[in-house]
């Protein structure tokens, strides 16, 4: 599974406290840990609380670049803060998302096409969140489309059919499975599929069980992407035990260890 | 899920041990702790050394009957045995297993409609275990033919698409997956599904990681039953969890204690 990890966000307490002090340790050492961890992409959020957005953000970049060559995922609803972000990564980024909004897309392709960024695409447009299979896998399609048709390979897209936190809309998290499988079918080879995965557990009690457990099954519906806590030891466990029991690479009795140095 | 506790096996030492000694505390506690921790059913097996398995399995179904009013599932090949413990069963017992072997079937049916037993039904014949989708699915579609030719209601079948150990047949866990799946669709009302979970882990070293994330993974491709080891908090855990984001039940904060009352 593609991992991005999600722990340098201006919603944690401690993130934010270092963007503001400008303290460059704390930002370096939770890159490292990530990655070391078994990250592939780092997602950087500037959180909602910061008053200079895009110099925020250059700093998180130039900081995280500072001691890791990994992927970044600028994590901004601003364009111009997504724009600057972009301008500034050594590496193919993530732009962390457009949606089926055309104003989203209209705004933000042409950046994924300047850039040859990766994309996140969410299922949602002008009203909302569908909330059905069919309504979601639409919107994936609308989005396919439209890079398809401004020459932006689908290899570059993540779709993320949005799950939602189980404790208010229940009935969502097995249609986010069906819906998994529904994009995958919309092409061959099969779109990417991708989920913001903390965000199943919400306010639940136990939230590392709640989701490790909807990480497992995601799996095993075809999901190639999750942006999650490479620190959770317990979720990064079953998410490459769930890879093994789908034979996605080859068993061998030390097989976490071995999939961890791979 | 439906849960068959396994625990009660002579392939455990202390269970051996108990039930050559006729030593009922051991087994007496394991039945009540099983049923305490969620089994809705109890597996017996006398084990592969017991000097005289019919003597054996009638005292391990006495003194599990004298603590707990609980469906047993009656763990042999031998006929005689089977018919021996259907016989003293107080309450709807399970046979396990059949399987598409017509010299088993031809036993075995006549014993489930007479005592109007639940069956587990292997997807395997004559020539072995399928090492394909369809060939499970073909077994298992045989079982149900030949019970609904019967006049046994689907409803006592467990289907049963053999799970084999992720380091033997590793390519063979996604394929039952599948197979789970496919074998849902046979009939309206789907036939139930049921897996020996603790299969795929053989002589992995993390036996309960491998177990909960297989399992989890069944549950979310529809899997109804499991014989399996309710002792294992963090795999019961994972089940009810799974079950949770299945939308199986509601949704409350101390959901692992309200499902566990229930």
């Amino acid at each position: 599974m593609f991992i991005i990890g999600e722990r340098i966000n201006g919603m944690f307490k401690s993130v934010a406290e270092a963007i503001q002090k400008k303290d460059k340790k704390v930002i370096r050492d939770l890159a490292l840990k990530q990655v070391n961890a078994g990250a592939n992409a780092l997602d950087l959020n500037v959180g909602p609380a910061v008053a200079e957005p895009l110099e925020a953000m250059i700093w998180l970049i130039e900081t995280v670049q500072e001691v890791a060559k990994v992927t970044l995922s600028i994590d901004t609803t601003k364009p111009e803060v997504m724009e600057a972000g972009l301008k500034i990564c050594q590496n193919q980024a993530i732009i962390n998302s457009i949606s089926a909004v055309k104003e989203k897309m209209d705004t933000l392709i042409p950046l994924a096409k300047k850039y040859n960024s990766l994309i996140i695409g969410l299922t949602l447009d002008e009203k909302g969140i569908p909330q059905t299979v069919e309504g979601r896998t639409e919107l994936a399609c609308t989005i396919l489309t439209r890079l398809i048709d401004e020459e932006i390979s689908p290899e570059n897209l993540y779709l993320d059919p949005l799950i939602l936190p189980v404790n208010v809309a229940q009935d969502q998290c097995p249609l986010v499975l069906e819906t998994i499988k529904q994009i995958k079918l919309l092409s061959d080879p099969p779109p990417k599929t991708l989920l913001g995965l903390s965000n199943v557990s919400q306010k639940t009690l136990d939230r590392s069980l709640v989701n490790r457990t909807y990480a497992v099954m995601s799996l095993a519906y075809g999901l190639d992407g999750a942006i999650l806590d490479p620190l959770d030891e317990e979720l990064m466990k079953a998410v490459i035990t769930a890879e093994l029991l789908l034979n996605k690479f080859i068993y061998c009795d030390s097989y976490l260890e071995a999939y961890r140095k791979k």
